[in-house]
């Protein structure tokens, strides 16, 4: 069933992913040098009709994770993949050296299979690795003190360019005085432990990845990489999952999702293919991927044993790590936490074991009865990661899968060596992030993030959902969304999705978008709970283009301008519908949002007639409104 | 655009509305009188193949509120209506009299119009009324200390059943013990005050109403009405809101609607009609609803004045009560908290007043500049309420619209005044809830719980949503789920959902649905938050059927077993795979589940050779296994 990206047709990347966001545009904001241009939306918005004739909404700029697809001055063949914006920088720091080929076993003998050859990605570059003795991960230099073009570009994106709005509303004057109020309005947040500072500072940056609050995915094989971040005190971010299976999907059909992922919003995507060729597979994902792609390299070492657990070797794990990591994969999951003795922790669960990497583990640990070599050779590990900046993401094997088996003690066994094993990566300056679980009722999800930052050192959560119940398969986004919303605001960095065929079957690009967007919904809900500076400004300006009836920018300040405008041409298909000033819901007759505006008019109008009575010496009658405002808010008080 | 029902076709329910579930029947559980017969669904399972041949694994019990339709011994012909269950216990209690017919100007005007003829329910019985200076309300009889059929009739609906599960579960003797210990297992909840007991008895249902804490929505006019109760010490229940609008809808649709809402769980149903013909297809619904029937009299008042609010009259509002009591509404959404000094208090908002009630009232209170009819006439409305027993919805008219408006003092100003008349109606033993916001970030939302606790005297709090963020429409379910778990978790008794047209227009059957999907999953995410006893039942069951591979159970144990299906089908589509032990996202090589039974059985297989150990004497070797995990256990804690 695997078949080639049809070389002439997929030269152009899926439509779909290349289409411009309806009344928005491509931007880009330059650093302190010409080379680092940070993406963004720029979503333009229709003037607000008044009594002077129209008061102008500034444009709003949003977090782009669509990569150039959405740039129109960019040409896409997939077949060359992206440009690679990272080049210069890892030049520049004279650390890595290209080697005369993939140095792994694998990735050679896939160069040579001929049955490949119409595979392939023609990748005309080598690879490259740190210079014998050298560390290229970003916590090293930032520990070192170096700001590196990686961590200055990701400021500038966390920042959302909010300086430029906060312009533009200054720039209306004295009419716009209650504009700049209303919409620059948030609500103290409620941090937990977060500490995020109004402005992002490439300084800021740079102390969180020392201290391993954070880490920036980027291996030096990924130049492509549109550089982001991962930690508590930045945006909360969401991962993506797509691959393939040995029953279905096939290489043109990953690279689609991966640029759908992207364009709704995915700011990684987790590759985690199982089936045939997927070294190939990945290799074309990670050469048109503008965000950080990770993998569970214990699926494709299974392969290489036929699937039979119990033959995987170190050695066969360890040439798989070089593999990926000279492709440019840039994190990791690593089960290195299942750890023999935990294994009997699970036998009173009522769904045992459902990590795929931790039952690999499980499996070959009772097989040879003897500790896992993950956990053995972590050093080794680690001296493969720091040789191309790969990070950690500390796999999770022993998550439960099922509320029963919600915050046992396997797993937190699990997390507490996982902590452990935090330290020992800290030790070789490489990044890491840890995975949580799984299934768990809402009033047990603190818990998870409460042991998590005690035992990891604040290293940065990554946990899948959690789902808080188990009764709704078909609608696993929603029972695992509620969950990723709570965790979010308790302080995960990012949340991985789940989709609606969660349990059920490979998720279509229908459920990958659901899936994006639902975390999306999460991961601000959690933004907005934290208090994150600026992260109410795209609330309170849809909400006003709502309350105003423009409907055209109450669609496309959306997280998804198609549904939303879709959902309204419904019931309104009429293009004049969407300027009415009234929806479908009550119709043109009978309106809140109309009625308010009357409200506001005749109150309005009443202000007008008091100013006149003051002007007549009637202060008494003038004050009688305002007074009654007055009273009831002390009274209420 | 409105139509008839087509009398000839439609005499049946929509075919979709009757079908069986899978697997599963009706059954009825009788009470202390044989017309006591509380409905539930039971859901049956498939036995798990062990080495001894089969181990049974019983029916589940689930909370039912899809009505006779789902029952294949009835015959269902919604010209006629759904039979009256309550009517001998109204009869009984012989404090109520037949009308000469419809009291109110309005009811008997529709009633003699010819025009409405073809559209008018063929209504054979006369309204009732309380005999005058009786009062019949739940509240009244409780407080009195009368144990009604109603209360037995939801005491009975709470439990669930959970006795004969438990018994069916012990009954597998010895080889269930583990099964018995594993599928009752619950974590101990977090009730954040909530005081839920093991087994609900009609005097505790009793005690609750006498208390105002919880009510029946039941009145003396829809005797088709299955009883349910809507408490913080009950299951979390879930409104859905159904009604055409002057543009779209007709009757059939709406009554349509209401079935396919409580095929799908949604415990009561609001007619928020505003198009014309209101009188006539409420009355459709009605007599075709088993569950309580709320509306916002307020609608058809504005109506009555041709949409113009300031044309408003104590005299229409007074008449239109008296007109939708005697039809048998259930509940009515009252504004009478928005008062003329809280209006000024909205002027700085960024979306004003959204509430349609609430707009309505102020536009009425500022044309007028007087106090709302609807707070000074306060007493007179609980005159009527306790004729029929119809129970308060104290409507929240200056909810925030907007996640800027959240917890401002307006809303909480509305909010206290509720409380006032909260204490109004219980003075005349009239059952009250208190609407709730609206659109609330998710670290605000606890104090909207903790005001309404505490100005409300826990009177059941009866929440939209709330809406977590407002960046996201066509997905206004799930932000709006988000918050909706969170808020059932603290406390609030009744969740209306919002459905993924919410802000964009009318739901259609599919939004229904999924609206309805969504808040099941947040309801009983706070159940099992609260630790509501015997909630983890269902997971429990799911889980071990998902991890036994038991596909069908899975499905059918799940809210929307044709969606789970169906998402299964699409990857895996031969019958003989629902029966594979394994599942399409890893296919058959490579199965994490398949791996962990593998594991169980290895150690199992472990522990077999352990005793064979034993018994040579070896007793190191044959501890050193459960050594290492007992050891494993104290270190960890």
């Amino acid at each position: 069933m695997t078949t080639l990206p049809p070389l002439s047709a997929s030269a152009k990347a899926d439509p779909a992913a290349v289409q411009a966001f309806p009344n928005a545009r491509k931007i880009y904001q330059t650093g302190s040098r010409p080379d680092i241009r940070v993406p963004f939306r720029e979503i333009s918005q229709h003037a607000t009709p008044d009594v002077d004739g129209e008061e102008p909404n500034p444009p709003i700029t949003v977090y782009d994770t669509s990569g150039p697809y959405t740039d129109p001055d960019v040409i896409i063949d997939i077949r060359k993949g992206l440009a690679e914006v990272r080049t210069p920088w890892i030049d520049e720091r004279d650390d890595t050296e290209r080697l005369p080929g993939p140095s792994s076993a694998f990735g050679q003998a896939r160069r040579h299979d001929p049955a490949t050859d119409a595979l392939r990605f023609d990748l005309k570059r080598l690879p490259r690795r740190a210079i014998a003795g050298r560390n290229v991960t970003q916590m090293h230099y930032a520990r070192r003190g170096l700001v590196t073009p990686e961590m200055e570009y990701v400021a500038i994106r966390e920042n959302l360019r909010r300086d430029a709005y906060l312009d533009s509303l200054k720039a209306l004057g004295q009419k716009g005085e209650r504009m700049y109020r209303q919409l620059t309005r948030e609500h103290p947040g409620a941090p937990l432990g977060a500490s995020i500072p109004t402005i992002i500072t490439p300084e800021f940056v740079r102390d969180e990845i020392a201290r391993g609050r954070a880490i920036i995915p980027a291996n030096i094989n990924h130049p492509e990489l549109e550089p982001m971040i991962i930690g508590r005190n930045f945006l909360v971010k969401i991962n993506a999952n797509i691959g393939n299976s040995a029953l279905q999907s096939d290489i043109a059909q990953e690279v689609e999702k991966m640029t759908w992922a992207t364009r709704w919003g995915g700011d990684t995507v987790m590759d985690l293919s199982t089936g045939k060729n997927i070294h190939e597979t990945r290799e074309w994902i990670i050469r048109n991927s503008p965000v950080p792609i990770g993998t569970v390299p214990l699926y494709q070492a299974l392969e290489k044993v036929d699937g039979k657990a119990e033959d995987l070797t170190w050695e066969i794990f360890r040439d798989t790590l070089i593999e990926q990591a000279e492709q440019g994969v840039d994190y990791f999951t690593i089960h290195a936490g299942v750890r023999l003795p935990f294994i009997p922790l699970t036998a009173e669960r009522l769904t045992g074991i459902v990590s795929r990497g931790g039952s690999i583990m499980a499996k070959w640990c009772l097989a040879h009865h003897r500790e896992s070599f993950l956990y053995e050779r972590f050093e080794e590990i680690c001296e493969i990661m720091k040789a191309y900046d790969v990070s950690f993401s500390l796999g999770d094997g022993l998550r439960p899968g099922s509320i029963h088996d919600a915050n046992d003690e396997a797993q937190f066994a699990e997390l507490r060596t996982l902590g452990e094993l935090t330290q020992i990566a800290w030790k070789h300056d490489v990044q890491v992030m840890i995975e949580g679980p799984g299934h768990v009722p809402m009033h047990l999800i603190k818990q998870n993030m409460d042991e998590q930052l005690k035992h990891c050192h604040e290293a940065p959560f990554y946990t899948l959902g959690p789902l808080t119940t188990d009764i709704a398969p078909g609608y696993d986004h929603i029972t695992s969304g509620i969950g990723a919303a709570l965790i979010g605001w308790y302080g995960t960095a990012m949340l991985c999705y789940v989709t609606p065929k969660e349990h059920l079957g490979l998720p279509d690009k229908k459920d990958v978008k659901d899936g994006i967007i639902t975390y999306k919904i999460a991961a601000h809900a959690a933004d907005l709970a934290k208090g994150h500076p600026g992260a109410a400004i795209r609330d309170n300006a849809l909400s006003k283009a709502r309350f105003e009836f423009r409907w055209e920018d109450q669609f496309n300040l959306g997280l998804d301008p198609d549904t939303a405008r879709d959902f309204h041409d419904q019931t309104l298909p009429k293009a004049a519908m969407k300027t009415a000033h009234f929806c479908s819901m009550c119709g043109p007759h009978f309106c809140s949002m109309k009625i308010t505006q009357d409200v506001r008019e005749y109150a309005a109008g009443r202000g007008v007639e008091a100013e006149k009575a003051l002007q007549l010496g009637m202060q008494e009658k003038a004050v009688e409104f305002v007074k009654q405002g007055k009273q009831l808010y002390s009274r209420a008080k």
